[in-house]
């Protein structure tokens, strides 16, 4: 263990900030610490869009089903993956663009991924605190109109930062033998290992909502996973070029 | 600037290790902090496999393109999305699983991501180098039969880690002003400072290869995605149950 295991170890999602700016300088250390980040064959698909204009973020609020910590936040970021500018690195040199590789999604998605948890891991060493919002994608449509996306590029999620005006616990995590195995993927889900967690979530939720909220992991994930999620996200991938093929 | 953005900017990929192995505290020890990234809606769908074997080792290796650092690296992890857990949980609660949607591919993959970023950044500030290997996806059913991956999960990608016998240059990224945008996706690509970043590549490739490689970022992504990727990955992904609904 050391200083920046520790720090990894202590991220908890921040929703409420204080009025502190976060500078231009500091964002720029943070995406340019983002770009470090490894890259599928150096593609790089990743445009990191900083939302300023309160009205712009008021409108990207209400699509990711009112989250305001998206307005108050000191700084909004939109991570979007993009193959347009491959795209035009590839059509400068005379070639034809093969459009709507499901491989290409995977990597642009993957590398926008990559480089937003570099981008969380600096902040937060930063001395900031952070929240993904993956309710953009929400009303994906929406939200690539407000920020002119063209073809070939979608907003992933967003990421609010700013300055910490509270301090929750961490959530515990699946254990560790849930989630790390040896040679092979296990033959039989460890259901008591997931009861076990289910207890700790319970017990988890019961203290952070003060006893309101005493849902289990399993039943969250029934709620999440039983039902259609998302399904206008196909047809929009598809109209962005994205189409799985 | 401080240690942690300092180490996330010394990032490179690193490809010959040492023959000193990486003890299952080291790992337990990263892959806890690659569990404390943050998850969509807490479904951490994630399972990491780490493979021992030289034999499994050494067939990995070769349906990844003979990348020989598979079987060298100190410890080789297979960073698998996995909805097949929570599916299970999602059946445990008496629900019933809605299979295939574009959005459960794409959190999964997402999650996974965020979670080997965080074990490679934890892997650095222990003093180990890494290779991300996204050549398991040139044969994904292959590598899901030798894994005996069930249906609901598909191996993403690997990563090789271990203690480093190389100490290659950093790689140079596109200019910040490229990839950070305010308010907007721009209305035009910025042609000039793609091909300034071409120049660049095609100096670093030269004195990477003592003057054998002499191409530049757009020629790389011409190359790159002017052909069908990995075309075999879509049938493979709707087989596992990611049809993309």
């Amino acid at each position: 263990m050391n200083e920046v295991t520790r720090l990894l170890k202590a991220h908890r999602s921040i929703r409420k900030f204080t009025d502190q700016p976060v500078s231009d300088e500091i964002i720029d250390e943070i995406v340019t610490c983002g770009q470090a980040a490894a890259t599928s064959s150096n593609i790089q698909a990743v445009t990191v869009i900083r939302v300023r204009k309160t009205e712009t973020r008021e409108q990207l609020a209400a699509l990711a089903g009112n989250q305001e910590y998206v307005v108050s936040a000191g700084a909004f970021l939109v991570f979007c993956a993009d193959v347009a500018r491959p795209r035009f690195a590839c059509e400068m040199q005379g070639g034809r663009f093969a459009q709507g590789m499901t491989e290409q999604f995977l990597i642009a998605t993957v590398d926008v991924a990559l480089t937003a948890q570099n981008c969380v891991v600096a902040a937060e060493s930063l001395g900031l605190g952070i929240c993904y919002i993956g309710g953009i994608r929400n009303h994906p449509q929406a939200v690539a109109d407000l920020l002119q996306l063209p073809e070939d590029v979608y907003p992933v999620f967003g990421l609010c930062l700013g300055f910490s005006a509270q301090s929750p616990q961490t959530k515990p995590r699946l254990p560790l033998s849930v989630v790390l195995q040896e040679e092979y993927y296990p033959a039989h889900q460890n259901q008591q290992a997931i009861e076990a967690y289910d207890q700790q979530m319970r017990d988890y939720y019961r203290s952070r909502t003060g006893g309101k909220k005493a849902s289990s992991w399993s039943q969250e994930m029934r709620a999440l996973t039983g039902k259609e999620s998302r399904p206008q996200l196909r047809e929009f991938l598809s109209g962005r070029g994205f189409s799985m093929r």
